[in-house]
């Protein structure tokens, strides 16, 4: 068979490593249909005259254009079998990504571990995007339920990785160039707010909300080359347990980011990602709103130029955030679909 | 707080300049968004070697990707509370645009009327979009009916500008550099018609009938950086009087021009605009149409090139314009939606 | 009048050469759009890395981009009237086209013929695609159903042509630049086929569906400036026979060509057009499926790093192609939608 049928649980061997198909040379534009998909306003990404006054060569990419493209190229090998995709940890970003660049992924099986009934198993991997010449972007663990072939088959060797809670930002302060904050300005990029004028505990409302349509989130879902049927084939769709098309969980993520630019306007730049869950599934007319709680403030160690925040960014459906829709004990307000704790660089 | 609320109308003062946010590269990225978004084909504006061949460096800009990314840049300050968008006069493209050039805007505030039932007052500004070197490359005045917060506000200092009826076309003749109009190839751009063969008075049903879906507006007002929740949040705007999303202007006036290349395909650059105004809302699902009439033709001093067409462009939702829909008295065709009194360049 | 009414059929003369509106220089703008349209793969397109390693200078445009830019300017001439897209034949893609070209196309009228109840008739043209220089980099033909103006019109000069029945290989070998396909990374491609792998008969299912969305056609039909109305004015196609807009056939292509990478990952270059017919519309809401025969091998004249594979690539609509529905006689399965007989280059 020629056809690419995707892998079950058993086809995983712990410690494999896979190349994956198709090596993508991202450009501008990419960075203008992500600017028209998810409509991001953060200052550095959108003005190469604005990025280069405080050091960069240019405008870099948006970090989650570049993790969608990483992503992307992971689904034909780990997850077109899968029936949930359950969670992120340590996620780094390790550079700027620029226009031109041409971007490869290799992931690690890291984990394997097969459901008490047999039919279905946990493949986790460590996903690690470079460019053309080799060098590490981004790297992220990633775990997803994967269908069994044959529930009789039996798993050589399991094991359950353990994941560091949060990300440590000391590890991840290499990844921006020493930046010239004090050329940083303010107005321009829309939000007077530095580093020090966030304080933990802070809950931000981002206040608006967007709309998805089916042509926007299957627009996105290609540009990344991801191809996970259940995001295009509305036919199929019917007979499922949903009847209709799921939104990539990444246009969830990007909304949710572009969002919170409305109380976070100067956390330009991702840092990395300490745990992420698509707590319930997006459908085309679902309204998307967002906000966040700032977890914790760190300085950097030979930086004085930035500071990191960690933040929680918890995204609903249907549900302005004035109230901060979020979970009691283990269970979720109905309303949440996705819960990110990430790092993001702010000027001082 | 963190969030921006926007501006109430009694947040303004006469005579204040506002820098806004966001800067924005414009790239070859948005050039293909705007093709595809509206399908305009002005041969200066789709081909490098047309261009250049009547003496461009390159295929600048269509002009209202310009103007539109200069206008998102004002919502959050000016319109993120606004009721309505009353009009426009006094615009002006001031020099082409090309791919790779950074623009901004500031607005200032040049008038303020209160309304007599003191709910509510009309902000006049006069947008100016710049280059990365400050220099202007279009400005225009609008002015748009906000909210107050509180009705008992006292507004310190009101004042009603007055505006040229209409702008002079010898001050924007300098805005195209000086082409070799022997050279513009009519059979290549599509319409034989060149400056001469247009009279005043005459009246050009644009035919052609474009239907525009939920995600093709918002796509394209995302890509402009406008950030008015009216035409993004579905779920708000079932409260609402039109219970959906409403197109943001700037939309009709792109597919009004678009199909204004059928019958005058050799418009190729805007020049000023007179006055605008946006008659009556447009929602996903209707079918735009356009008519344009020929109010003036101008030579310009110093210009045997090009000459400069006053022109009305009206445009409908859901009626074909064979028969010119029109207004009688003050009183608009319920079909019309936009009404917009501009300047272009011809080839003579 | 200076709008364009279209042609009709007694419009034409054989023989007659049109040289249409509007060039139009392709851009990375224009690539972007195109994957996140459909969602191709091949690596050669998606990666300047990939490409250079093989020999290319950079990557190519997908072939299909190429041909619906090329195809649309002849729209405004050939088709803006006509009835039905009958069929294509003997084309050919002459060289890989690269971002920052600019096309443009020419039509020959070579064959004229009136239906016997002189309503309508068959105009046939060959249209040729050049660059800037005017070398060719596509030519196809193409024979459309179009209305007479006056069915009493007297036609001067009729002539049905006949074409080959399938392109010759070798006429096509010089199209591709000399590859290093020992450099060829089939892991990275995401295809383990290699041209020997394929034998005549075998038939592959795609698998893959992806649903159509009417914002999707409109985006993709409008970035090739095809300007045909049944694409895009939903007004007034509620009193058409269909009752809604049409997608452009092209649409149904090019997403058989990115559904057909699942098994022919390794195809990544359009050689050929024996034969293409659209054999029912696609409509928004539909979901696309396909499968391919391999009709020929044929290694090529002077190159021992490609061979070129005859592939029919058959589309369906609501169907899935498991069982590869074809035509019995001359009556097709009704969920076929097109029938393409091709040339692909695929390396050794």
């Amino acid at each position: 068979m020629k056809t690419n049928p995707g892998r079950f649980f058993e086809d995983y061997r712990l410690g494999e490593t896979i190349r994956h198909a198709t090596p993508r040379t991202v450009t501008l534009g990419d960075v203008a249909l992500y600017t028209a998909l998810y409509g991001p306003r953060f200052a550095v990404q959108s003005s190469d005259a604005f990025a280069r006054a405080i050091g960069y060569p240019r405008s870099p990419l948006d970090d989650l254009l570049t993790f969608h493209v990483v992503f992307g190229k992971t689904v034909p090998d780990i997850s077109l079998n899968a029936l949930a995709n359950l969670g992120y940890a340590e996620g780094g970003f390790r550079r700027p990504v620029y226009p031109g660049e041409t971007l490869s992924t290799v992931s690690e099986v890291i984990g394997l571990k097969e459901s008490s009934n047999r039919q279905t198993g946990v493949v986790y991997v460590r996903s690690t995007g470079s460019d053309a010449n080799g060098e590490t972007v981004l790297s992220y663990c990633r775990w997803v339920l994967v269908k069994k072939r044959d529930p009789a088959a039996i798993i050589a060797q399991e094991h359950v990785p353990t994941f560091a809670k949060v990300v440590d930002p000391a590890d991840l302060a290499g990844a921006l160039p020493l930046l010239n904050a004090g050329a940083y300005d303010c107005e321009l990029a829309g939000s007077p707010h530095r580093f020090g004028d966030y304080v933990v505990g802070e809950r931000i409302d981002h206040v608006d909300g967007m709309t998805v349509e089916e042509a926007e989130h299957q627009i996105a879902t290609r540009l990344y080359q991801n191809t996970a049927k259940v995001h295009f084939d509305g036919y199929a769709a019917k007979d499922t347990r949903f009847g209709r098309r799921l939104i990539y969980g990444g246009v969830v993520i990007s909304l949710a980011r572009a969002l919170s630019f409305n109380g976070l306007g100067n956390a330009f730049a991702l840092a990395g990602i300490n745990a992420g869950r698509h707590v319930a599934p997006l459908f085309a007319g679902d309204t998307v709103y967002a906000w966040s709680e700032v977890l914790e403030t760190a300085e950097l160690p030979g930086r004085t130029d930035i500071g990191a925040l960690r933040l929680r960014t918890v995204a609903t459906k249907n549900q302005p955030c004035g109230n901060h829709p979020d979970k009691v004990g283990d269970a979720y307000d109905p309303s949440v679909i996705l819960d990110l704790d990430y790092w993001a660089f702010m000027p001082r």
